[in-house]
């Protein structure tokens, strides 16, 4: 199944996304077209909407059979919990070496490193956030974190079609394969001295180093980044969760990079 | 049973709040003390975790009875899907006037007015958001729009403690207080013309006016803002959900202000 020159041959030892549920998730896949679409199973007796139109359209354009199926049949496959009446059957995403991840993205390299995230409706909004803020690539470790499973593929809004992926053994020897290639890492922890605001991020290659809920960065992983901030907080709450964290040192960079012209801006809806 | 000078007299047309689920939700309840908790429901047979000792000592504290129910009790009464072993009962939380909204925040007032969300998730980030930026304050529709339901205060993890609320009959009407009270509202929209990162928002009362999913602001609401500003985007997806907008837009409200030395930092969990 794999296409030559895949990394992954495995699937259960690659990123998965081969179930991809949910309306807004399963229409970037049809758009995108990165990868094969087997079927796309719709619940019968859905309520029109535009959306769906624009589903079917699409399928019908790329030669997918579509499905109609009974609601109940739809609920029983699905994985997420409100899957929308709408299942994708794709091929897995296949991931990219560290050193294609690093050359691919146009312009200057901004990574996120996703240093362990176990929960998926995290790592979903890491990735939704990562791709908005044009983040082109995210470096997963291979075991001990969540992979593109249908909540994460959902969540993620369809960031996972356009995201390039490298799956790695380790995270710090992975950070310090980045810094060799000159990708300068900035890690993201609570209890860091110095603030995100104070670092010039408007130039150059940068991967944001996100860790674990709860536990934030393993020791090591922190060690290994070229930098360590916080998001100063100004509320009685300890935090943010790992998913908005994200979207806001995210766009951090790309408001320094807007400022500094190294990022192209989109007009886009924010609702 | 609503205290003298209470909002809030019928509960059906209050803010809710009453039950609340999930351990951090549950824990900051107990710590603020800003409300009366009748009772705090505990699964039989939860893994033995920090949080949940504080939470044991902190109702013992507060003479809060703890009572242990069956997992299946407490998951039939529980209105998340993952209450996490915990539910407290608690008094609604009561509402205060936009007038109080104003006048009580500490240094320059920043308020977040939720336009109509409906999703509770959404609702909950939003809230998390704004506590943690150092908003004072959130101004929510009486009518159509979620309240602090158990979802909504399960994801805003115990901001729904700190922040004030004000019911309003609606959000034009609302601005055009708020701007004879002094407070410039910023409306977020994607179609916008100006970016959020060109104005100032430094110094001053502010509030920041995020719209519905998927419809963004209502013609009527948009067109009260002081100003209408999108966050640029520079991915292909069309836009971050409203939780992680909202994130993105108050902290950098937080920022702009920290810059000024307007908002007090605290060093905090980001993970």
């Amino acid at each position: 199944m794999a296409r030559p020159g895949a990394r992954s041959r495995d699937r259960r030892d690659g990123l998965g996304g081969d179930q991809v549920e949910g309306r807004q998730a399963v229409l970037e896949l049809l758009t995108v077209g990165r990868r094969p679409v087997r079927r796309v199973l719709l619940a019968q007796g859905l309520d029109p909407s535009p959306v769906l139109d624009e589903i079917e359209a699409r399928a019908a354009r790329r030669g997918v059979p579509v499905e109609l199926v009974p609601r109940a049949r739809l609920d029983a496959l699905a994985k997420t919990e409100a899957p929308q009446g709408v299942v994708a059957l794709a091929r897995p995403v296949e991931d990219v070496s560290l050193e294609d991840l690093v050359t691919d993205g146009p312009g200057d390299t901004f990574l996120v490193v996703a240093a362990g995230i176990t929960d998926p409706a995290n790592l979903g909004a890491v990735l939704r956030a990562a791709e908005c803020a044009g983040a082109t690539g995210v470096v997963l470790p291979r075991h001990r974190a969540a992979h593109l499973t249908p909540t994460v593929t959902k969540v993620a809004s369809g960031a996972v079609e356009h995201l390039a992926f490298a799956l790695v053994g380790g995270v710090p020897t992975a950070l310090e394969q980045l810094r060799r290639a000159g990708v300068r890492s900035v890690g993201l922890a609570g209890e860091a001295k110095h603030s995100l605001y104070d670092l010039d991020l408007s130039t150059g290659p940068v991967a944001l180093v996100v860790g674990s809920e709860g536990k934030g960065l393993a020791p090591l992983v922190r060690k290994r980044c070229d930098e360590v901030v916080r998001i100063p907080q100004h509320g009685v709450l300890p935090s943010l969760n790992v998913g908005m964290a994200s979207a806001v040192a995210c766009f951090e960079v790309a408001r320094q990079r807007g400022a500094a012209g190294g990022v192209r801006a989109r007009s886009a809806q924010d609702g």
